[in-house]
This record gives structure tokens, sequence and C-alpha cells, in this order.
């Protein structure tokens, strides 16, 4: 958190990560290429169904071949093409410089736990997501480095959908700083929307132009299907310049095969078939690999995280990405339906998943419950405490002489003990991680302080840090340049959603 | 559990485990040489402090020099030699042959939260430990195939300490079929239980002989010291062929320096000089390497576990137990005082320590809380429930064309479901690990049936497994075997442990 930063002397990076461990493998280089070619002759035999006739008909006018009027059959050619044009890394700009990152394969960016219909705190309770739950935990995220792009954690069902465009974007442009996120509900809305920020943040062309202002994600309606708002949020963010990051949710079992390859298989076609249509929306668009897959419960039919099929999808995603060359999102995440052990162990797991897959971008990093139909308060502050502790990891270990400590081991005698070493004194306020929210007393102490546990005591930090909270500077003025806009589009009606 | 595991028709290996990961680095080779270097400049310059007379005579006479009485200046040459006849594996032996394992570079064996003076559940709550939670805690252990060996997780306090060992031994020998834990405390203590064994057992002396039936743990006393009891430990396991596994707790700013390199440059050295007192007893005698380095922290002084130093730590210890060619332990754990959030993630950050730097043998891997002060007993099935997701992660991810599931992709139309494939009904039952006590309902279904945080689910399952607990066959016949031994001892008063 910036705040605790200036309080105490030790400097954090949280925001520049870089994954610190090899990539891990779960099938050999052999078979992932068997899964590449196995998805392409889904692409090509099988085909994709489009829902949507302008998707349709630029992939028709790149070679595809449509039959029974929306289902599309993408030939290896396209593919290959598509792959040879889709860009390995993009800037993610933000209205504050120094929260800007390079999407680049080896890089590690954390976003929120997103699309939740549903929030939950022990204070108020489980309840549908409004404005001010929208405002709450987008304050949550931008109060945290490691917290890099902004995502929807709450839906603010309380403003009707022609306007709550309006409502997402005005409080991601005055109320935070990083690289923003935009749901693709249609083309007016998206356009609105990426005008809204050039708007509010005062973006000539030329700055427009460099990098990358907002992502959506794109979810195929697995198998092999995109709806009409997911295929015109490619093609629009293609042609805008902004990205799509193509996702799957395929869960094994249910919308995908049973199998980790064959869900892998499945997932990996519908993201080659979303890169494509993009690439050949606009050669050189910036479009990111995704996967979500993860497995269903056999036994109640609901979707499964942090499992360790979750975990194997994780890094075969990972081989798949770095096979096509693409940088790749995953997601951590919890079916849980409170803060407990559970949740805690799943999202952890999953985190892990994230490294061993060395995926780029990991949404869903911190807060999501029940598998995304809620966004909990305490739970987004103890996943958060991981997300220190993995960018804490992510610090180079200190290999000098004076890391070795022979004067200190020579100082201290047999026995004794080295709070007072001089190479101790020298060190200790930078030395360790001081944790956020674990409470590392003893039983007594933490008895006498009403013996919380790690969810309670949560209650009282997201309390003090929304109490606290102030938008970054810019906010006011963007506010000032957004307001006869946002005004004028309600007198007018808003802009519905796309079916 | 192997009672789970007969009530549905999915097969589970949680034996045998083998690493799936690559290890990690945190230190490139030549530094970790310098390490190594430095750890044996400590023993043979600044020297290491035996209380223990004999421990001091045996590394004389191998050639250390002893100066000032107690402080033994072991050279390289000597560390060299005991280096050069430690053996890389043994058998670790049971009751029951299925249990057994192979202690070697590679294999993943779980030890339980072990050496805890209090226990705590939700029922009872926080009392010291008695012998019936000794017997409890055992029964849990006993009730998991992922628990590879038994540890102490309770002191049973209410065992006069001459008369502990036979309860202890008495126990593990006839309720529990894994390979054993006996205390390093003093010569008497040692020979009584490792007979016990043998008399419980019904062993001759070549099955004696034929690998390892038990093992002690060995806690410097950082810095450099070594107390009576541990030296005896070392040196009598040596001589009996048992293991002793030797573990520094090397708290990094508390009993060892405040930098990552300093504090395993000293746990090094410290668990270098107890193999060298091993090897120097008995060349050959089974010895592991070991390493519990952790942080303080430094608001409390308190030890933290679970933390990015941890993590770091586990890392740098597998470098210089791979640097020397041995298999090693280390430990998982929680400072929590609850079985809560915090309590999971640091455990579930710890075993992925061990995971990435690939430790032989996991100790407190399940239950431990507030730094070992306590064994939680909900906390302990739901730390089970990550080894046993671990365990899964173990098995090798079928990649046979079958696995592609293409009949089912192409079966399976756009927008439809998996759930009635063939290739899904095939595999259904098998498919994916069944969670032991995660609840993957939905809010709803969850509400009704009470709303239970994790930890408070498990709170029945404990109960059940307690109530339902068999002992092994062996058990019975072992305890006629035990009966007059114990009787006689007891009756005599027992055996003193050493000061």
């Amino acid at each position: 958190m910036a705040r605790h930063r200036k309080r105490t002397l030790r400097a954090t990076e949280y925001i520049g990560l870089r994954h610190p461990f090899t990539p891990q493998v779960i099938f050999s280089d052999d078979y992932i290429a068997r899964m590449h070619d196995a998805a392409l002759d889904v692409l090509e035999a099988q085909g994709m169904k489009f829902l949507l006739p302008e998707a349709r008909r630029i992939l028709a006018a790149a070679g595809a071949r449509v039959v029974d009027d929306e289902m599309v059959h993408i030939g290896r050619d396209i593919v290959g093409a598509a792959l040879a044009s889709a860009p390995r890394s993009w800037r993610m700009r933000a209205a504050n410089p120094d929260r800007e990152r390079d999407y680049v394969s080896g890089a590690l960016i954390f976003g929120p736990g997103a699309g939740c219909p549903n929030v939950t705190d022990l204070e108020r309770g489980r309840r549908p997501g409004s404005l001010e739950s929208y405002l709450e935990t987008l304050a949550l995220q931008q109060s945290f480095d490691v917290i890099h792009m902004l995502g929807p954690s709450a839906e603010p069902q309380d403003v009707p959908t022609p306007l709550r465009h309006y409502a997402m974007m005005q409080a991601q442009i005055t109320r935070a700083d990083k690289p923003m996120f935009v749901y693709a509900r249609g083309r007016a809305q998206i356009e609105e929307s990426l005008h809204m920020i050039r708007l509010g943040l005062d973006l000539d062309q030329a700055d427009w132009d460099r990098g990358v202002w907002a992502y959506t994600v794109i979810n195929s309606n697995s198998p092999r299907q995109f709806d009409r708002p997911m295929a015109q949020g490619i093609i629009d963010f293609a042609r805008a310049g902004q990205v799509s990051v193509i996702t799957p949710f395929c869960l094994a079992g249910a919308m995908a095969p049973i199998s980790v390859a064959g869900a892998l298989v499945l997932q990996h076609a519908e993201a080659l078939a979303g890169i494509t249509l993009a690439q050949m929306t606009r050669p050189g668009a910036p479009v990111s690999y995704g996967g979500f897959a993860s497995n269903v419960d056999m036994k109640s039919g609901s979707p499964a995280f942090g499992t360790p099929e979750h975990v194997k999808f994780q890094i075969g995603s990972g081989q798949l990405a770095r096979h096509i060359g693409l940088p790749w999102r995953s997601a951590s995440g919890s079916a849980g339906n409170a803060a407990d052990m559970q949740a805690a162990q799943e999202t952890t797991m999953a985190i892990w998943g994230a490294l061993m897959g060395q995926a780029t971008f990991v949404i869903h990093a911190a807060g999501w419950l029940e598998g995304g139909l809620s966004f909990g308060y305490e739970k987004f502050l103890n996943d958060v405490e991981v997300l220190q502790m993995v960018a804490e990891m992510c610090t180079p270990t200190p290999a000098t002489e004076d890391d070795l400590a022979l004067d200190a081991i020579a100082e201290v005698a047999p026995g004794g003990h080295f709070f007072a070493a001089a190479h101790t004194m020298r060190r200790y306020e930078q030395a360790f991680y001081p944790p956020l929210l674990a409470d590392l007393t003893n039983f007594g102490s933490w008895s006498d302080h009403g013996a919380l546990r790690s969810d309670q005591r949560a209650t009282a930090l997201w309390r003090r840090i929304l109490a606290e909270f102030q938008p970054p500077p810019h906010g006011a003025a963007a506010a000032d340049r957004l307001a006869a806009f946002i005004a004028a589009r309600t007198a007018a009606g808003g802009a519905a959603p796309q079916d």
C-alpha cells in the first residue's frame, strides 16, 4: 500500500514485477505441438460459430469458409498469418506514468477479482453490487501497488445498463490512475468508453496511439462459439488499438472435455479463433492469449478453482502460450463461500499455478469468492497479502560478501543472538517483508487484542482505507472534462448494451 | 484418507510421491560454492561448541581441534570425509510395508506438525498437550496416506518425563503403521525406544538392519552450539543406524544473521557439523541435511513462517543440499494463532517453498499453529487438503490421443455441453480430485447447510475420524509383546531425559 510505504523506511517495488521462477511443464514439447495442431484441425474441420455477421464477413474476407450461415471454418494458414502479425508486447498506459506496464512474456501483472454480481463483507453481509460498492472496490484496488490493472470487481447494478459504462469509466478515470478495463458490451458503449478516456485524461492523438489505454476480456461461449458482444468487442478493440484478452472459460467436464489435454485443445482452438479475428480486423492489433480452464466439481457440477487440475491447466496453458510466442492471461480464484481457509488455500494454490505457468496477467488475483459470484472485501485484503509476498519473492536475493555476514557470525558467541550485531543494526529496517494483515504476535497478545481471525482483522483495514481514500491528483480536472459529455449522453438516454 | 478411497471408485496414490517441479534457484552456483566454503571457514576458524564431552572426543579423534574445553574447530578435510561417507539414500521402514519410503533426493515426504506443547480445536479450545491429544493427533496422522511419517504432534505432558517415551512409542508401534519418530532426550530413552520398536514389531536382526526404522530431529542451539541431548542423539542414532535429521533453526535476525545468505551460511555450518559428528561416530550412518531458516517479525521479535524470506530460505537450502549431494528436510508452518486465512496462506506458501526447493522431507506440513506452540485439529485437516492437492499434482498428466478428446469436441455442438459426451462418461469417476473438506456448492446451498467456514466444517470431520479410528491389524499383538517391558520399566521408575 502506498500509504504504508511512506510510513516505514523500507522501500518496496511492487509494480514492475518479473517472474522469479523457471516455468514448469506438464507435457512434452512434442505433445504441445500435437495439441496446437489438433486445435488447428478443430478450427479447420469442425469450425467455430460466430453469431455476429461482421465477424463472419471479416474472417471470410481473410479466406475462411462460412457454412450454415454461422459456422466459420478457419484454415491453419489464416491462423498462422494471425500469429505472425500479433504483437509480442505492448505498453499498458495509465494516467500515472509510474503505473504503466509492458504486457510481455516474463512480466507478472495482477488484476483484482472481477465481474462479480455480488459483494460481501463482515459488517454489511452479502448484497448485490451497486455503484457504492463499485467505487469502494475501485478504491481498494487503487490503494495497493500490487494490483497493477483495474478491474470491474463489483457490478454497479443500481445504475441502468445504458448508463452504467459512464459511471464505471468516470470512476476509473477520476478516482484511479492505473490501466483501465472496458466491458465489451457493444460498439456504442466501447466507443463512448474509449472516448471518455481520451477526453478525461486530455490525450492528443499521438499520446493515444503510444501504447494501449484499455483492456477488455473476451470470453468465448465454450464450446466453439463467440456471441455477438464478444466478437464485436474483439473487432472494435482491434480497430481502436486496444487489447482484447481472449479467454475461453473451459470448465473441463462441462463446457469442455473432461481431460486436461482435451480441455486445453478446445481452449486453444477458441483462443486462436479470437486472436485470428483480431488480426484479420487489424493486423498488429494487441491481443492476449488467455486461459481460464479449470474443472467442475463432479458432485455438484459447480466450477472449482485452485484445484490440482486448475494448476495443471495453468501450466499447460503457459506451455501453449509460449508455443505460439504470445503473452498470456491466467486467473486465480476460489469457489469458497467465505473468507476462510478453503478460500485462502484455493486462491494461493492458483496464484502459484500462475507462477508455475508464468502467466503474464493474473486476473481475479484478490477478492474473488463463490467462483466469481461475489467479491469479498476481507478476502481481497488477505489475498493482497499473498500478492505482496509474491512480489517480494520477485526481488533478487542480495548475494554480496556482506550478505554472507561472516563478521556477524564471528561477532556473536555460541548460544548468543544477533539482535544487536552491527550487521543486524545496519539492515533491520529493510530486512523483511512487513505484513499487511498477518498477526505475528503470540497467542497471549493476540488473545488480549480480541482473538480476531485474519478475516475479522481485515474489516478494520478496509474501513480505514476507504475512510482515508483520496483520488489521485488528476481526478478533479478529469471529472470537469467529462461532466458535459456524461450529462449530454445521459440526457439522451445513454447507450444500450448489445444483445 | 484410506477410508475415503474405498468409498469412491477413484484410485489415488498419495504415498510414493516424487517432486513434479524443476527446483528453483535464488543464488548462482558460484555463490552457493562460496557459501559452502564460508561455512567451512566458520567451522575451521570460529568453531562449533559441543557441550557433550563424548561429541568432543569423537571429533577430536577425527582430527578436530578442541580449545577452551568446549569449542571444536573442524577442518574442511574432516567435513569432506563426512560428506563422502554420508549415504545419499536409505529406506524408511514401517510396520506396514506399503508405508515404506526411500529417503532420497527427488522424493517428497510429508510429516505432520510436531513438537507442539499445546493443542487446539473449536470444540474444546486451546489446552496443554496430553496423552489423550497425543493419541488423537496420532490417529489423525495415521488416517491420511499423504502424511508419510509419524511425528510428535502433541506433547503428552500429563505423562511424567521418565515414562513419556514408553507411552509415545507404544502408541506409534501399536496404533499406527508408518515410519516412526523418536525424541533425542538422552541415551537411555533412545535405546529403550529403539528396543521397543524391535520388540513390538518382532524384528530379527536382519530385518532391523535392512533400512531405517526411526528418525529424530536434531536442532542445533544456533548460533554455533549443540547441547548435550542433541549431540547425544546424533551419536546414538548413528551408532544404531537410525537417521538424525540435522536441523539448525536459524531465525534470521535473532539466532542467525539477518541476511538470507548469512543465515544460510550459519545453517550450513551447523548442519555440516552435525553431519560430521554422525559420520565420525559411524561412517555411513544415515543422516539428513536440514534447514528450517525463516525470519523473525522485526516488530515483535516472533518467528514468522510462510513469508517471502522463508520461501527464499527454502530455495537456498535446497541449493546447498544439492551442492553437497544429500537429501534434505524443510518445514512448512504458520505463526497464525487461529485456523484462518493467514494460517492457510502461510502454510500453503511454505509448502510451495518446499516444492520450489525440492525438499525431501517436509515437516510441520499439517496442523502447525503459533509457530509450533499449538497443534490445531481443524488446521490439520485443512492443511491435509493442500497436501492431497500437491499429491495430485505429482501425478503425471495423461497425454495420449484419447486425452486430446477430438471425438468429444466433434460430438458436442457449439454452445452445448460435455456432461453426457461419451468421453466424459468413460472418465468422470476418475477425472478430478474429490475434495476432502472444500465445499464447492453455491452460496444458497452452503447457507442452507449452516454457512460453515472450512475450519468449522473440519470439526465434524475430525470427530468422525476419531470415532471411527481403528488401529492397524498388527497393533494388538504388538501391544502384547510390549506389555511386560513397559510394566517392568515403569515399575523401575523409567528413564529420565538427559539434561
